[in-house]
């Protein structure tokens, strides 16, 4: 139906032109167009995916890549054939004329007779909302442990001890208050600066770094959770390879060769579920000495997380259901034994490790007050046990390391080359 | 040419159903459309802004207001009338018959026969490359003055004095750090929180605030940069009126009344200019008694800003070279006497005030020497007079606080109330 739509569109939009009796077309890659000898206006056919599109008074110019090169083919058409759905990501057929480009850029473009939308590519924001959570907050115990504390300088003369009346911190997750707005608006989203006073001089550490936090009420199982998790890594990626291509391919050329077969290997697979218990056991039967042992209870470390995602075979993996002493109050009880869990899930890539971190929360009254009770954190968050007085839902959400995401997608190995004013310890550069 | 590509387009969308014989259309306002008593399938025009697009696969929904009625007016068309140019806040001429809606939102609709755009919106980014710039930073002295201090809480010891080895702050501005990339990319942006330990309850004051920065190389005059300011104002506010027509209505009906006429005026009024000098002259003459006595050389207050405003017709008015004394290092010397003033810029509007602010940057060495020398703060800022020595070009830029932007749209009073999280003195919440 959809494709028919496309044709019967495409053919009228070709019928104020007089129609040339049409040869039947060669198919051709990308790369095979680029490289034609001759241009005599040979009839064609090409696949791809549109790379980028801009849209003039009287002509389309489309960039179409099908993987076959990394220079992209350029096709030029009336702009009638103008529609929302030629847009970054979305697959086309084009078939027309092979000409030469009366531009230097390139040698050859594609004179387009008809566009056909093989999968439109509509970058929706699936009804997430955007949140802006504060970056100064008075939560100093969420289990993040290394904060930065925050005061007037010394030049500010308040009457009281503190400028906000309590100690402020400088925000290390916007998960508690992406909580709050989430059950108002259902789903929701922050993208902002997280702050972590640690003393690390890691390639994968910064004090000062970027997270995308999203929080989904009504959701009541981790393979919900994952789903989300795995589209938008997939889907962000498409828009970033779509919009960026140039910038994209220079880092995969320059710094990270093979790096372009590692992300379409990454994203052509479906990514993988294991255990925490499950990965203790597969890491205990390693051949591998590591620095830390390996034993169920104890953390994951960077080592651990690599061995495991190759194992895996360098496809990411989710690993779920973490001890309850490992994890934050806020994860819910998974109330399974005798090795006690909760529903965490953590998302390792290749290159990087750790690049997601989320959980079902612990939405039952009940199970949160005990929680908070054992350690002694009941009266610091009352009003987010609150949350599970009034209108409580099951939800849960995660957290991407944005830096550590571009890390990944692009090959680069020092977290600080990602970003433009890097903050680490001992220094603050500007 | 550009009409007569739509009026062409739209014939042709049109020639693939059997095409009835038109009678002449009458005019009709969306506020008579939709209290038309009959729609026995009359022939109607109706002129207005598109206020949100649904595109479907067989047909697209458009809602148009001509601001005559709150209610918009459903547009039903085939999705062949679909295009990139169907977008919010462009405005059309659609003709077609006014027919009984099968919905229970609206009465009628019109079935769209013709659909022809008479202005684009093109929400393009105008070619400014979008940066995040650090919270936390060393700059210590750029003259807004009520920093907050940045370091690990107790929890943390690091053998050093400070984490970052220097004393570390909560930025004020971006704008130093948009300098440095606008060497790279000639027009930047950033968008994202900033900080002020001011101890103030005013209703125009937060501790925690977010602003829209811009910087923008080879900018020789503040006309260029102004254009700049009064350009964003409307399309912003545009963009806004079209993607959340609801939520602004609200508003403006309970909370704001007559706020809509009040943005309406702004919006079609162009932007007025006077000098610092010529503000002061105006308010000495002024009947009204200030509590702060108008001088050349003084700041300009809340009650001056409020006070020219309306001297000024309730339309933003720009004022412009401020004496140098009262300005930041950076801004450029207008060389004028014996009042000397610098190419600083603000905007004030009614209801809030100042609130863009913005200035031509120094951009020659020597005269950025000269003034870093006679505040002592050359070593500071030797990177920052580098930027002069290697390289350097005219540039200026602005920001503008994205909190007071809500509350001069919407009409709303007190700025704690545009933010969900508030942070201010004696107050941090959550």
């Amino acid at each position: 139906m959809f494709a028919a739509r496309c044709l019967f569109r495409a053919l009228r939009s070709c019928s104020s032109a007089p129609s040339p009796r049409l040869k039947p077309s060669a198919k051709l890659s990308v790369r095979d167009a680029l490289g034609a000898q001759s241009t005599n206006g040979e009839r064609v056919k090409v696949q791809g995916w549109i790379r980028s599109v801009r849209s003039q008074k009287e002509v389309l110019f489309l960039h179409v890549n099908d993987g076959s090169s990394l220079q992209n083919l350029q096709v030029v058409a009336d702009s009638s054939f103008d529609s929302r759905e030629l847009a970054f990501g979305s697959s086309v057929e084009v078939q027309g004329q092979l000409v030469k480009s009366p531009s230097k850029r390139q040698n050859v473009e594609l004179k387009a007779e008809k566009i056909e939308v093989v999968g439109n590519c509509d970058a929706k924001d699936n009804g997430f909302v955007h949140i802006h959570t504060p970056i100064i907050t008075s939560n100093d115990c969420e289990g993040a442990g290394e904060l930065f504390q925050v005061e007037p300088s010394s030049k500010i003369k308040l009457p009281e001890e503190n400028f906000f009346n309590v100690p402020a911190f400088l925000t290390v997750s916007g998960q508690l208050h992406l909580e709050v707005m989430s059950g108002a608006f259902t789903q929701v989203f922050t993208f902002g600066p997280t702050f972590r006073a640690e003393n690390s001089q890691s390639r994968r550490h910064l004090a000062e770094f970027y997270m995308v936090e999203a929080e989904i009420s009504f959701v009541e199982s981790l393979q919900d959770l994952m789903q989300v998790m795995e589209r938008l890594f997939k889907s962000a990626t498409t828009v970033v390879l779509s919009n960026c291509p140039e910038d994209v391919e220079l880092c995969h050329k320059f710094i990270a060769p093979g790096q372009k077969d590692r992300l379409e290997h990454m994203l052509k697979k479906n990514f993988l579920i294991i255990s925490y218990t499950e990965a203790m056991e597969i890491l205990k039967q390693a051949s591998q000495n590591f620095t830390f042992t390996p034993e169920w209870g104890g953390d994951l470390h960077t080592e651990h997380e690599k061995y495991l995602v190759k194992h895996c075979g360098n496809i990411p993996v989710f690993v779920i259901n973490y001890p309850l002493a490992l994890k934050p109050f806020y994860m819910r009880d998974n109330e399974d034994g005798p090795q006690h869990t909760v529903a965490a899930v953590d998302l390792l890539v290749p290159g990087v490790g750790e690049l997601f971190g989320g959980s079902l929360r612990e939405e039952r009254y009940h199970f949160l007050e005990q929680r908070l009770a054992r350690l002694g954190l009941t009266e610091a968050y009352q009003w987010y046990l609150d949350l599970r007085r009034f209108g409580s839902v099951p939800h849960g959400g995660f957290g991407m390391g944005f830096e550590r995401y571009l890390q990944c997608i692009l090959g680069i190995d020092n977290i600080k080359d990602v970003i433009p004013f890097p903050r680490f310890t001992h220094s603050c550069l500007l």
